[in-house]
């Protein structure tokens, strides 16, 4: 494996804006299952690669998420 | 396989405007069939990318999506 | 087969403008054969990338196309 | 064969403006013959890559053309 | 031979402004000889790559010539 | 391992603006467990690139964070 | 050889403004030698890359010439 | 060892606004411990680059900073 | 030997002002030598690469210059 | 050891403001020592790379510091 | 050897405003001697790479003196 | 050794600006000393590469200094 690459790898910036934002990895692969979930309570911040395991990010809850194309809210404003 | 790479895959960021936005991913290959499909309720984030498995994904519902060319509504708005 | 590289291929962003729009996957090859066709609803959203087996899409009915050269409308308009 | 590479290949966006429009594609290599006839009705939109079995296409017919360098019409205007 | 490289080779764009236009490539190698002619009737466009056996296009009569460092008109105007 | 590539990781970087600022690198792999916490107190500053072991960093307290798609603040202002 | 890399050599577009415009392929290698020579008529384009067996385009005659560092004429005005 | 790409890696500028500003590299690798402690006093300079041994740099004191992404300061102004 | 690659070596433009412009190639390698000399009359283009037997070129007469960092003119004015 | 890449390792350009400018070299590697210290009196220059042993560098007294990320000025000002 | 490469190694130009300026490549290697000296009378025009065997270039005399990084002129003025 | 990279290494240029210009070639490696003084007379221009025998480079007295990163003047102005 290319350790150096997947340093690299493209990320992700999410933050909180109430509690229980649910940030869940996706596995990558023939299954698309749960990999990892975490929880972000109001105010603490996430920044999360893209894996060699997850390649989607599903969040739920009011959240603000950056990413390379600009960044937008999450939740039901 | 080269481990680095495909965490560096391109991605779609996709956000719900309505309850029961599905994201289906087609599969890559001779044949194209449904690989997998995530529903998302209004408000909820999908942030994915195009994987060894799936090369293309069907929006249905009232969404946003966000891509390396701009971003574009689904939906019969 | 190099897993990271095809993950990035270009891709092809379509929005149908009305029921029944017709994305054709042409095979690459020798033969240029019918590969996969996809129906879109009015409101429904296809980001389907080019792959080992499809070097041209064609689109039938009104659509909104989104590629690497700009936008477009399909369609008899 | 690299299968990452030629699906990232230059592609050609061709939007039918009459009914009848033919896109020949012609053969790589030491003769070039006809590889390929696809015909466009009106309103119909064809997104080709050049292919290792491609490496000209030929444009008969009212079309908008979309490429790397810009847009341009074909047919007798 | 990498198949990949070759599909994503430079192109021109030849548009015929008038009937019998002539598009002759001329062979890479140690002779410089015709290798394939196409006509073009007025309104048709080719599109066209260098290949492993044409290094040079000729253009005969009244076209309009897209390249990589802008535009230019065939003919004797 | 490729060492040349991973000192030229992302890195982002991170100014408490509190005492007791908590970073914590979530593990690479197949569990996300965590890796390492770093307390931070206020006005000192962490840059931190992902690694081989971290593939990402969760923030809690208030900080500035500095990213490569600009800068937030985590915390509950 | 590596065919897809001298496909997208670097190229010069040529457009003779009298007849009889010659271009002279110059060989590459120990010996400078003449290579190929083209004749030109008024209005005819010549796109040529250089090769691997000419290395120098030499041209005489009143002519348009397109090169990556913008463009020339050739010929005694 | 690649010892060319090392010496490329990304660096950071401290510029130590008091004495005694403390920077310290976080080691590589599975255990996140000191890798070494550098003292700076008033007006002295340290230009450091990530190395295959310290992947986080931790800065306690007043100093200007100055990274890829921008300049700040440390200390608890 | 890389055919690819030499295709697509630098090159100048010269454009002879008067007639009996010299252009000399001198030998790349341990002895710098004239490789070759070409004469240029008014009005004649030479465009030419550095190649594996050239690294310096010496221009004696009045001509215009196109290299990479802009045009000149050589010839006492 | 690759010879090519180090010679165009990243610099650092250093002018003296006052006599006994001192500039320290900090070995790369599991140790980090002084490795080499060069003196500067005033309007002395000493452009420097990062190379195989030096991962580090330290400035004391006045002096104008170039980087890649623009100048500052080391000394107690 | 890779003899694509150096052909697109760097050059300067330089041209003399004054009879008897002296451009002197410097051996690259352990001993730093005159490798070649090349006179230009006023007027005359030399563009050379840096080659394996010159890794500096010295100017006595008025010229002007082309480089990537601007432009400027040597000698007394 | 890999010729073409190094002569594409990154260069110096350096205008001395009075009679005793000094520059001075500090060697790569382990230990660091003079590798090669060079002296330079009023309106001596001096190129310079940086080598696989000097990573750094030392000015004495007055001189205009041409880097990737701008200029500057060395001596005491």
């Amino acid at each position: 494996m290319d350790g150096g690459d997947y340093t690299n790898a493209k990320y992700i910036t999410i933050k909180a804006l109430e509690n229980g934002v649910t940030i869940i990895g996706l596995t990558r692969g023939k299954d698309t299952k749960f990999h990892h979930t975490e929880k972000l309570d109001k105010g603490e911040v996430l920044i999360t690669q893209f894996t060699e395991h997850a390649s989607a990010i599903k969040i739920r809850g009011k959240a603000e998420i950056f990413t390379e194309y600009g960044e937008l809210k999450s939740g039901d404003f």
